[in-house]
């Protein structure tokens, strides 16, 4: 499996438990090549996501992947960080006393430009915060289009949401950033509550990273019982959902994700539903298809996935270097 | 089993397969009184859930319930009924050939009035349809709150709908009376979509009604057939729901259903979501509990009580006779 | 000038300084024959706008004109009274003291369909209040629509509002009841704040009234004069409006107001705009006219029209006996 | 009046025939120091809105003021131009056949992003057309705030509309950039219909424009002519309002204007009235004020001026050669 066909992958991130596993995966798993990391404020502040972000890439030995601070707020209304869920620090739970380096000097828009422009083929952003870079970027730097592969984000769902009764956390918090995405014309896949609630990390999963014998496995045995904890207190979940390295899974082997080509539109507009994305599953509506939507996911399958990633990523630095930030280009 | 115990319920719906089915398990089942029966626009227009209500009860026998059509439009919005689902009578399907007497000469809201105030214990009502007689009675008749011990409707959803991607035909057609209803402050009941798609009438299921050796067997299998080609073009069910007679069987034995006593908002604002029943089931946003709803059902127990009283009507009247419309009482 | 010319009028109101000016109007101009008075809540709550409407009518020596009290609250949404502009009676100000009569026994709406089925030609409603109680009408009893002439109500604006910036305080009251008059298809004509506020009370006019040398003329004068209290200090208005009796000047003398046939839209859904009216005065939407928007009046006239009725009810009962409640019919 | 103390202002505009006069206005008058012009989707497509500000600098002789292209549609929503007000061109009606140079090879965001930065005080903004540009700005180049002194919008209403009853075409086309320029914190001067309906070209001002014996007097008189033709068919305008200069009038003479400090939302819900600018004139709402807002106008004070901007510009260049377009530096 050499790393000429590893797909070239930029994540734009605001870990959050669920995203630290979403690096995790992509620096673990030779089929992807992260060629950098963007965060943006959501589930805590953005100094906080970004400087999580940069702990989770040195635990993961990938130091050389670049890593740039996007929006620190929505697109259009204003933020509400899920410290309910994250804790204050965003990512409690694990001791993650790590050196860190620093974020790039760049705005994380900016070097998701230079990193699309940059790189000979298309690029796919997987997105697993609220879409206020992607958005950003399609916005202020449309040239990029043609050069971004597809879109894959976690967030939304099919059925009940986790923050308001049908709205998700990443698109309640930049519902218009979410509806400029699913509006682009680019391929989008959504990866929903509807797939990431089947696959609940239960206590022999997170055993199971427990006793790999690695810091890593440790620190994701830790994240998930956090996790756990919190989704026990608010939701009452018995066994927590880990969300984003779903969408990150689905890229590396798209098996492992049952989609289908369906209307999705985001509630912009209502009093209890704003945020809601709303999936017409049946063709009711007559709009024309724009996303596709996951409906189904192998949850054996997509467990092995994590695990063998963060195992290839606690024996020590394994995913070959990634670009170097391109040079300044002038901008059109 | 005396009758002196039966709960004095009166029907508002707006037949419809599943609310002929509804009016069948009243009329059959001896825990029940059924004073009276108000048709409103919805399924199809108000003339013909008028007539079909008729037909409904002259077959069952039961042609002493008195009928009484109601509105034939929603409050405020443009009524759109469910000739996909329900065919062009609204009750397409069955040989619904019989000699029907005619509805009361009264409107249904005022049906209700004398029903409910002239009855001599607070009486429940039950929806199966669009609220809007409902809603009306509450805002011109207010005086009858008191004596409403209950609503139990069938409508909304905890989860995904049915006209809309979030949003169930009941609610969506007349979402402003529902939200009435559901900030009146009487105790209501919610059956939505989330449990009635639990119930769905299997071909063992059909053919058991089929079989029962009466005409009403037929004809309750001849809708349910209906029902299951129309929810299999539009839905791709393999077997259908009948939504309405739940609602009236967890009058009859509250233990059929599982509920949760939460805060339900009805969004009244959504361009999307318009008429979705808006769910709090976590009490994440610190609302007040304001109904009942609906989020499990003992199925098997559920088609027990239907059949029995689809068995028990086929075998010839068996209800006592309702009460009279009360005399006109000067109204408040 | 016979009465078997006058116009047959119901008023429906909530009385409010304005809407006692617009009853006195009603009563003392021989042109219009007023069958009843109707009562909402609004300026106050339904009690005691019903009692301001009794004494008004008492003061005015029209004790046959049967009085209703209407709906306690909105349609759909939540009562909330304007006591900072009418004071906590609703009519504070002048010396109101003064024996009066009951209210009918029975509701307002119920009244006005009495009086409507009951008399011999089409009735003109004219609504200075909230228009909950046209609405209901409409919506429970459809079969009047052939006998209502044509209905006029105070209400909303062409450009500002009064109550937010673009919502007038009876349409922001209940939006969607005015929605349900505006899209009945009845001949509506809209006296609007656009026009109301182009007459106003100024210290010569007060004067006027206060020296007609009778009670109510100093009442009148008391009453404009708290009146301009609140415009001074709410609005800074050097000399109040008196919004309602223009709706029935309008009735009384055609002339005295221009209208424009124009598309009017009631705004349901604005977070900062709900009741608003949106008057499409340069058909850029396209929809078709529904409304006669007045766009100008006669300030002189309106002022002299006004004086007589006061100056004429003044001076004793006038106004030929009402017509009794009619019987009660049975509703369809 | 030396250049020393001239006001250094960017002009982001969509010419649009008022645009043209806003910066003939800007390039003319010595008090103002023009240093840069960024275009956006409007009136008009962004290709001949790029062309139409090149041509008006051009035909002022202001060839060195640098101008740049930004963003193609708005925000959130979709374009809709204005054909029907600016006709084909954007800028149809005076021969406008002039040899322009090219916009500038980068993005008008980021040419405002450098002249803010570069300049070495704070930079007023003034915005003649949709806010897209200066929102999407502010998400993405925070660091500029400090070096903003303010921004002046022409835009809105404390009334009436045009676009819809209740909403103006530049707030309409692009709501969300509006509410995130409203809600930014920075000083805003908002130049609404209430004010620049104030200031209309009459036959006697247009004809005293012919007269200055310049070709862009002709031109302007041409541009006002057709203007006029736009507004008498569509809006029974007896002579058009010129909106765009005003708001470059009031940051060359504040005296012009009268302005209130009064909070301002941006409706972006309504079904009727979304890019409403809801005024708060009379503090209602408790809202804290956001904006200075033009409540009067100077008008002959307004003609004054621009009249001998557009006589100044017409005898040849005067305007000192504008800063050349910094160097790229590393965005933050």
């Amino acid at each position: 499996m050499g790393d000429v066909a590893a797909v070239p992958v930029i994540i734009d991130c605001d870990p959050g438990h669920d995203d630290a596993l979403a690096l995790l995966l992509a620096v673990g798993d030779p089929r992807l090549r992260l060629l950098g990391v963007t965060t943006v404020a959501g589930n805590q502040t953005l100094a906080k996501t970004t400087s999580n972000a940069l702990k989770i890439l040195a635990l993961a030995g990938a130091i050389d992947v670049p890593v740039a601070a996007g929006c620190d707020r929505p697109l259009v209304g204003e933020l509400t960080v899920a410290g309910d869920i994250h804790g204050e620090s965003g990512l409690d739970g694990p001791d993650l006393d790590v050196p860190v380096g620093e974020a790039a000097g760049v705005h994380g828009v900016e070097l998701m430009r230079r990193l699309i422009l940059g790189y000979g083929e298309p690029v796919t952003l997987i997105a697993t915060g609220p879409l206020t870079n992607v958005a950003l970027l399609l916005r202020r730097h449309p040239e990029v289009l043609p050069y971004v592969r597809r879109v894959v984000f976690m967030g939304g769902s099919t059925d009940r949401g986790n923050t308001t009764p049908y709205g998700e956390f990443n698109i309640v918090t930049d519902p218009e950033a979410a509806d400029i995405v699913l509006r682009s014309g680019l391929p989008v896949t959504m990866i929903g509550l509807n797939v990431t609630h089947q696959a609940l990390a239960t206590t022999q999963i997170i055993e199971e990273f427990r006793g790999m014998g690695t810091r890593l496995g440790v620190i994701c045995a830790d994240l998930m019982t956090f996790f756990a904890s919190t989704y026990r207190r608010v939701f009452g979940f018995e066994h927590p959902p880990v969300h984003d390295p779903i969408a990150v899974a689905c890229v590396i082997d798209p098996s492992i994700i049952v989609t289908v080509a369906v209307p999705v539109a985001v509630e912009l507009v209502g009093a209890y539903t704003k945020g809601a994305t709303v999936v017409d599953l049946h063709g009711r509506s007559g709009a024309v298809a724009n996303a596709d939507v996951a409906v189904g996911i192998e949850v054996e399958a997509f467990w092995r996935l994590l695990m063998a990633a963060v195992r290839r990523v606690g024996l020590g630095p394994l995913n070959p270097p990634s670009t170097p930030i391109p040079p300044v280009r002038r901008a059109p």
